[in-house]
Parts: structure tokens; C-alpha cells; sequence
């Protein structure tokens, strides 16, 4: 929970640097709103049992039910954060849960082309350097570009979406393998492969989008051309922004989910301790085998979809999927210390002598009432020695010690937990002090 | 959700301040887990379509998950917060949802009588009273003297939970109805009926408690006269913590969940403008038709039901909900000030003259480098008029305006948008100047 909080901090900072509103939609969806718009990963949407009332489902990303809320509440723009939990009956293990928190942010709205969509990979940039995970990827594509390479190629159209699935197991299988699915199971030509496998292992910087200009079959798709000026125009944002140099274009992003209709993106760690200041043309061997920590896209017909006059919101957004995150995080936080505190308390209310139960309850009701974050013992006697070892055990820095001499005095015994140090603090010093020890 | 934060933030620091560990549960539990535990509200418990696997149900609250994480952690003491969503099948409406934030606080743990009790009431007393909410009492009782009462006054032990549901009900209908409910459809007599109902409507302070101790039936029932001595000595603790005054015995209170074993506690809103100094003796017709915005209690067996061995755990614990304090704290807000800011944004980055799109998207990922909160509109060439209206709308509080003659001299030109006063800063200077004037 403590890098959680850190991890979630360090997002939340980001998404409200950029001004977006933090919106908050119920866990139920009725479950005709979900069908129909994750591809074939819809099996795995949990519906709630029929008790009488509506047919629900649990959400099962923070997108669609963010396009039905845009949809049902008339909003035309909106720049917006969610932080929520969403659910699939998945098999849990190696980073996957079947509950798991994503951080959303999404612009909605008509505005100038791929204006957006930078900031959208702006902020994806800023998250991932600020949470210290190491070296990372970008990968930029767009659906566009891919479907027209697709019907270039000579796929045929009712085929797009399932052989995008198999598309997007490149990083996880080898071409070879890629290449005898679409053979065998989704009954391509091997020759349509063989060109289809010209273009969609390409990556790398500009050069790739200039590249795929100046090529005469895909020159002449328009769908393709379009996209490929939307990603230079892109680019030139991206360099502005001095996120460039993370984004690698990638012809075999195709991301699973039905809703995207432009740009899509997917952010990947890189293996290896150092991070690399440039993107070699071909890196995929170089990607952690640890899939994706955030990803996102164009999704211009969703909200569509939801309205009943069919109004369209051109939306676009990034979500992070915190648990693999939290997994990096917490495998580096165990490295560098062994105890992560679980609380934060800063002083421990103590006696050394019997009896003086209530002299620590009014002492621990000024400090509370301070602001300092203060225990006690729920013992009316307890050792002096178990609660210094419940000081070291949970890492509380001070003790603030009563007792007869004490109260005498009007002074407080300050204990240092760590050094062992004692000082008596006149009563009225006390809170400043504790303040400056732990701040 | 601005409010929700600043709610959910003073809630959190009091829970911090008292060393309190964040635990998170899942929102799935065993159906079984579930059965059994909450008395007649049960038949509110959503359960999950059987998709294969296990039978799953949404948690109810957070207390029961956390019982079963104790025992099946095998954890014997933990001081644990969490502030989550619980899910129930109700009829929506004034201030009932089907989906709410619950936020608990527990102690659970061998120790000392009613300490960690104390705690949990001066923590509910603190977050009422920085939330200022208005007057609020917190209403106390034990089940045990509850149960001793209806012994004592003649009611068959069967009959104790089914009596207690329509006790609960005293602050929402009149004793009359009580009492017929009572005859008509538990089938007690009216002379019970007539004993019972002069004890469960006693309430007030240490008197009530002093007059119990002397009267001839009550202090022959052990159990009672056990909870009677426990509630005198919780009294002496809730003095020392400063809290007593907002303190109240209420003999009527029974709270419907059936784990409770020992002390119950329920907070509740007063009416009128000014909160009152002291605590009348008969003070239920003060209280605001709102229902309880806090409760809690001693449920000592919870972790024995979910342990292999029966091992029992002391948990004591309170619970906020957050849904009726935050429609009270919006109605304020709504009072005291009109527009209600949904963004952090401080500035927003401008221009005055076309073709400054390149120089806005620099100018703001300096900003946002230094951690500042900046938009700009994702237009190529925006009127400034537009750009003005922007901060109007939204609330930002500056400007920075770069054109022609600004990047000429260096400066970029910071706007007030309340003052509309416009000074031009050294570009260098910027960061600081919009940091001091929006801290």
C-alpha cells in the first residue's frame, strides 16, 4: 500500500498538472453497453447474477464506460482523470489480476488535429521517467495505417480484426510462428503474408514513416496516407514536447481492442540496466518480457455509439495498468531497504513506570490534536521494553516518555529510536520538536 | 470530486495520525463468506453469474473481508484502515446507493479493556469535527446490555435479533408504532413490551448509566451489568480524549448487523444552525432526519468464523460513510460559493497572434518540467477571446501570453484573470512568479 500511494502520487501529480477533472463512473455497466467492444476478449467480462432489475456486468476498462458517461450526460469536452479499479475473469499470475486498478486520462473533445494526442504521450512520458523504472518504449501506430496496409496487401476486409490479433502476438512469438497462424488458421495466401510481413515488422523513427510514403502500394491507400501525415505531424508535436525520443513507430502495434480508430499506442519497458539514450531501428529483443505498462489510443466512434442521435465525441487517451507497475516498484523498493514502513507514525506515547495510563492518553490527545501522528500502546501497563521493540519493529523514529520525574519537571524524555539518544523536552517544546525531528 | 478528495483527505490524515496501516481487499468474496453475517439485509448481497468457477459475491462492507483477510493471514494485532467502494442491491435514493465508499478504521488485537475502543470513538469525533458538518452526537451502546435488557424484561432468546431490528427503527418511527410492531408482529406482550420500553428509550450520560447499575432487574442480569462497567470505564476514557461531551448512552440503539459482540456506537447529524454546548438528556428530536453518517462497534468472533481453528480475534472498528457526509458537504460548498473549480490547472499558456503553436507547446513543457499545473487549447490559432473565456470558465487564475514582442524581449506576459492587470515577466522569472502568486 505505501508504493502504491507513492506510485498512484506520482500519476495523480502528472494528470492534474494537465488540468484534468477527476471523474468518477459506477462499477455496473449494463451489459449491453460493454458487448460489442473489446474484441475477442469479451469472454472474459464478469456478469452479475440475475437477482431481478437490469442485466449487469462489472466494468471491464475505465474507456467505454467513460464514452457512456460522455454519451448519457450530453458532454461535448472534457479533459478527464479516473483512477478505479476494473475487472476480467482472467487467469490470475505473471502480472495479470482479475482485478486490477487503471489509470485513465482522456481528451475528449474536437480540437486541432493530433494536438491531443501529444499530450496524451506527453503525459504517458512523464509518468514512466518519474516513476524510476528504467529505460522505456513508446510504440506509435495507427489503425488506419494498418488497415490500409492490410487491404494493400490484399487482406480481405472481414478479416481485419482477427488477423490484427495475431499482429499483435508479434512481440510475444516469432514471426515464423505469427506467419504460419495467418496461413493455417486464418486461411491467408502465404504470398499475402509473406507482403504483409514486408511492412508490419517494420519500426523505427521517421525515417520508417517517409519510408512507407514513398512506397507504391501503400502511397496508394488513401486510409494509409492519411495516417502517415497525422504520425509526422505527430512527430514534430512529440519533438516539441521532448518525448521523441522514447517513440518508436511500430507497424506491428495493432492493439486488440475494437473501439480504435487512429492512433494507438503502447508503452513498453526495456531490459537491461542502462538506459539507452537512442532507439536503435530494431529493439524488440531489447523489450522486457513483461508486456505492456500503458497504452492507449484514437477512439472517435465510441461515444457514437452511446448517444441516441449518434452525435459523435472524437476522443483519444492513455491507461495505465498500475499492478505490473507495482510489481517493478516494489521488487526495487525491496532491494534497496528491507523494511518499508506501513504506517506513518512519528512518536510513540510511552511510560516507564506503571500507572501512568492516563498521563499517556493526555499526552497522545495533545499531540493528535497537533496534527502529530502519535501511538500508544493499548496496554494500561505495559513494559518499557515492548514498546521500544514495537518502535523498532514498526519503525517509529521517537519516543516520547512520561513518568513521575517527568511530570514533575513538566518535560517529556525524547527518545531517538535508532541512536538511542535522550533529551527532556520542556512540555510546551515538545510538538516543535517532533515536528523538526520528522519532517 | 473536488470535494470527495478533501473529504476523503481529512479522513485519511485522522486515520494516519492514528497509525493506521492501508490494507486493500478484494471486491469478490466467496458467496460463503458472506452467508450468515449480516442479519436481515442480507437478501442486499450481489452475487456474481456462475461463469465457472467459484461463487462469488461483491463485498457488503468492509468489515467482513477483513475478518477473513485476519484469519487467513493468520495477523493477531493491526491497526488497518481502507477506504473502498461496497456494493449493495438497494433502492437507490435519498442518500442510499447500490455502490458507496465505506471508510473503515479497526483495531484489532489482544488488549487492554475499551483502549482501543476510546480510540476508535475519539477518531470518528475528530474526522466529524474537522469535516464541519455541524453539530453531531455519537450515540453508544452495548449489545450486551441491549440483550441483558430484553432478558431481563422477558424476551425469549430467539426472539433477541428479530427485536432489535425493529429497536433499530426507534429514531425513524415513534414508539407507538414500536410498540405495535413489537405486539402485532413479534408477539410479545404488551407488558414486555411495556418493560422494554422503558429502558430502551432511556439515553443520556454517566447518569443513565449509574441509574441502570441501581435499578433491581438490571442489576441482577451479568451480562448486562459486565457491558454497564465497560461502558463507565470507556466513559473515563472518552473524558481524558476530550470527546465525552459529544457522547451519548442510547439505550435504543441496536444496530442490525448481526457480528457485533460488545460496544456499538452510531454518529448522527443535529439539526438547526448552532451546534449545542451540551448534550440534552432527551435529545432525539434534535437529531437531522439524515440517518447515521459513522458507525462501528466490538465484534470479538469475526475472525474465529473464517479461522481453521477457531482462533478468535478482538476487533473493534468504525465505519464512515462517506455518501451522506459528502451530499452535505456539496449542499455547503454549493452555499458558500458558486463555481466549484474541477481542475488544479494555475495557468494557462496563450498567445495573442496566429502561428504561436510551437512556441505555446515550448513554453509549456517548461511549465510542466517545474511541476507547474498548465493547458493551453489544442487549437493552432485561438482567439484570444477564446483563450480568455477559457480561464473564466474553468477558474484558472492566470495567463501567460507570448506573441510577437514578448519573444523579442524575452518576457512573457502574465495575466490576472480576475484583475485583468498584466505585467510582463522575465522569462526566467516565470516559474516563480506563477508559483507565488497561485500558492
Amino acid at each position: 500500500m505505501t508504493i502504491r500511494e507513492k506510485v498512484f502520487s506520482i500519476i495523480l501529480k502528472s494528470f492534474k498538472r494537465h488540468g484534468a477533472e477527476g471523474i468518477d463512473t459506477p462499477v455496473f455497466e449494463l451489459k449491453e453497453t460493454l458487448t460489442g467492444k473489446y474484441g475477442e476478449d469479451s469472454k472474459l467480462i464478469y456478469d452479475l447474477k440475475d437477482q431481478g432489475g437490469e442485466q449487469l456486468s462489472l466494468r471491464y476498462d475505465l474507456t467505454v464506460p467513460f464514452a457512456r458517461y460522455l454519451a448519457m450526460n450530453k458532454i461535448s469536452h472534457i479533459k478527464r482523470y479516473q483512477i478505479s479499479k476494473v475487472y476480467r475473469r482472467d487467469n490470475p499470475g505473471r502480472g495479470r489480476y482479475r482485478e486490477f486498478y487503471q489509470c485513465d486520462f482522456d481528451i475528449a473533445g474536437h480540437y486541432d488535429p493530433l494536438l491531443p494526442d501529444a499530450e496524451c504521450l506527453k503525459i504517458m512520458y512523464e509518468i514512466l521517467s518519474e516513476l524510476e523504472l528504467g529505460g522505456f518504449l513508446i510504440k506509435v501506430n495507427d489503425r488506419r495505417l494498418l488497415y490500409g496496409i492490410l487491404a494493400t496487401c490484399g487482406v480481405p476486409d472481414d478479416k481485419f480484426r482477427t488477423v490484427s490479433t495475431v499482429i499483435d502476438k508479434m512481440d510475444k512469438i516469432s514471426w515464423d510462428k505469427v506467419r504460419r497462424e495467418m496461413i493455417e488458421e486464418k486461411d491467408l495466401s502465404p504470398e499475402i503474408v509473406d507482403r504483409l510481413g514486408e511492412y508490419i515488422r517494420l519500426n523505427g523513427g521517421l525515417a520508417v514513416l517517409e519510408h512507407l510514403c514513398n512506397d507504391s502500394l501503400v502511397s496508394q491507400n488513401t486510409m494509409a496516407m492519411e495516417a502517415l501525415s497525422d504520425l509526422k505531424l505527430l512527430h514534430s508535436y512529440l519533438e516539441i514536447f521532448g518525448v521523441a525520443d522514447k517513440v518508436t513507430f511500430d507497424l506491428g502495434l495493432a492493439r486488440g481492442l475494437d473501439y480504435y480508430t487512429g492512433v494507438i499506442y503502447e508503452a513498453v519497458l526495456l531490459r537491461g540496466p542502462e538506459e539507452p539514450h537512442n532507439v536503435p531501428d530494431n529493439d524488440t529483443d531489447k523489450i522486457a518480457g513483461f508486456g505492456s505498462i500503458a497504452a492507449g489510443g484514437r477512439y472517435d466512434d465510441l461515444v457514437g455509439m452511446f448517444d441516441s442521435k449518434g452525435r459523435k465525441v472524437p476522443c483519444v487517451g492513455i491507461s495505465i495498468g498500475i499492478e505490473r507497475i507495482l510489481s517493478m516498484a516494489e521488487r526495487k523498493a525491496e532491494e534497496s531497504f528491507k523494511n518499508i514502513r506501513t504506517t506513518e507514525t512519528q512518536v510513540l506515547v510511552a511510560s516507564a513506570q506503571p500507572h501512568y495510563l492516563e498521563e499517556r492518553m493526555r499526552l497522545i490527545t495533545a499531540l493528535w490534536s497537533s496534527g502529530i501522528k502519535a501511538e500508544m500502546l493499548h496496554k494500561k501497563n505495559p513494559k518499557l521494553l515492548s514498546q521500544l521493540q514495537y518502535c523498532e519493529k514498526t519503525g517509529i523514529p521517537l519516543v516520547a516518555i512520561i513518568g513521575e520525574q517527568e511530570l514533575r519537571d513538566g518535560v517529556v524524555k525524547l527518545r531517538d529510536v535508532t541512536t538511542r539518544e535522550e533529551v527532556n523536552i520542556p512540555r510546551e517544546d515538545l510538538i516543535k520538536e517532533i515536528q523538526k525531528r520528522t519532517s
